[in-house]
């Protein structure tokens, strides 16, 4: 199928966009026009994936265009906004444009969410290139003089993280090791889905405005994430206790007897795109309300100290030496 | 110079990032937070361009800077929006990044018309892949119930375009044909200008809000834009007269005696970045004044009839063939 920019935007996006009340102008024009709610501020959210570097060029499509807005929506529910526009500027390979299946799988992947969080494609942009290249723009709403930052953590409060810490980076390694045919189709599928899918915490993100003093996404590993949040809260420190991190049976399954390695890949892997908060000690137990309410478990793995740093503590008080500090581009 | 991600966003960009105050949380966060004044829609506008689809790898690097957002603040003043916030996600190869010169020009380029309009970078992503890619996204405001659209023509309205056209495509004509080491160094950065530094038609659009019917900015070429106003404007025609398309004594002196060849460049080639608009024609007075008062030139090239198609007509009468219909990325 040989296609052309116009063609592709009709049949696969514009056709697929959603419908929101407050677009009054969506795909086709050299804008978007959009109305916002009062007394909201607008929350805004860039990101790209390029192919060989956030994805196998070898991927499933399907988890490609699912992982694309995934990771927007992730820096959505870091902030507790609620997600609503999206644009997306897609460079398309030969190899991928001429594939109607290629592009129509990408498509049912990118669209998976829209329904759930009652978004709309508004706008964008689709060209050629020699590698597949997705940057996706989300727009959402935080009540004023609300969202959560960085840099509000303070000593004393508890460290908290979402789901279960590891499980993309395991699945990464797997990939990378190529035991990909050794594993059973099941197994395999499971392995995209925590490379590719990771949770959206948007529910959970919007309920802990009132509560969390600081928040951040894990992208690039929960060691160099949360390091963010204690630089950006004025250096404050931060001790964890490794025996607490959140290990999914399926990574203890994966990793079995060597725990250590399962450890490593919780504090330093990237790509799991869960929630790390810290929380005043007072509002713990209403976050466990929040976490069953949601049915969304939380963890709480440490505390924020003044002494500036970060230590991992094992179960007989000695300190642990991560090896990773998690994933940093680098040129 | 080897860099990571931080460095490279603190050291060319957050230090030139710009500073409103509507800006509550700028770059450094998961999202940026921002205020709307009230009783404005938000105006969105997502492009990328793409090494060897929209620029020379070799171009100097402030030129492709000045490009990228250059082609946003056109989307803008095609819709007659005032530009505020900017998100961009930047791939760049190894080659790109690891000259820090070639981040200092391609932040000069980028950052060049930040002051003229007021402009502040909010977020964005910095990653590396195998080639350039960097995508810009506008958010701009426009009163509530305005804004242009190509959807606005009417039959009798008459057409008109700013600037002069075909410039771009003869710069790019004499890059691909290597005429490049011929010409004298002046000459040269009028190449590069004609072909990356489009101008920005912000002050215009925003005065045609109350005058114009439809508007778009021509991107891909005269023919293949006025085209998209005349399709999304329920099937109106047009007819152009080709001795009124405005060419600039560059194009003509380049062109030499064949100003058919001219003529063609203006009709069919892109990257000229100029509007093209339609008023009802007892507003055309309006539009001269307004022309006069922000100094940039409008030709009325034509007018919008009931027959659809589009009609070239020279001074004997007889139609133009145009050779070419406008830029289609195609797979």
């Amino acid at each position: 199928m040989a296609t052309d920019e116009f063609k592709l935007i009709s049949r696969y996006f514009a056709a697929n966009a959603g419908d929101r009340a407050d677009v009054i102008l969506g795909i086709g024009d050299d804008c978007a026009f959009l109305k916002m709610q009062e007394n909201q501020q607008l929350a805004v959210s860039m990101d790209n994936l390029v192919e060989n570097v956030h994805f196998f060029a070898a991927a499933p499509p399907y988890y490609i265009g699912y992982k694309a807005l995934a990771v927007s929506l992730s820096d959505m529910a870091a902030v507790g906004a609620e997600p609503a526009w999206v644009t997306a500027a897609l460079t398309l390979t030969n190899a991928a444009a001429h594939g109607e299946k290629w592009i129509d799988e990408f498509c049912r992947g990118f669209f998976a969410q829209f329904a759930c969080y009652d978004l709309q494609l508004v706008g964008g942009n689709t060209t050629r290139g020699s590698e597949i290249n997705i940057a996706t723009q989300l727009h959402g709403f935080l009540p004023q003089q609300q969202g959560l930052r960085r840099s509000g953590a303070r000593v004393g409060d508890i460290i908290c993280v979402t789901g279960s810490l590891g499980d993309a980076g395991m699945a990464l390694q797997l990939v990378q090791k190529k035991l990909l045919a050794a594993v059973p189709s099941q197994i395999t599928e499971d392995l995209w889905e925590r490379l590719y899918c990771p949770p959206s915490r948007i529910d959970m993100g919007r309920a802990l405005l009132s509560l969390a003093s600081a928040a951040i996404d894990i992208s690039d590993g929960l060691l160099a994430d949360l390091g963010h949040i204690l630089e950006q809260s004025g250096g404050v420190g931060a001790t964890l206790e490794i025996d607490k991190l959140p290990l999914s049976p399926w990574l203890l399954e994966c990793s079995g007897t060597d725990i250590a390695s399962a450890q490593r890949l919780a504090l330093g892997a990237g790509d799991d795109y869960e929630l790390c908060f810290t929380v005043p000690t007072h509002l713990a137990e209403q976050v466990e309300i929040l976490a069953r309410e949601y049915k969304c478990s939380v963890t709480q793995i440490g505390v924020i100290d003044a002494t500036p740093g970060l230590r991992i503590k094992q179960k007989n008080g000695a300190l642990f030496a991560p090896t990773q500090q998690g994933y940093l581009h680098k040129w």
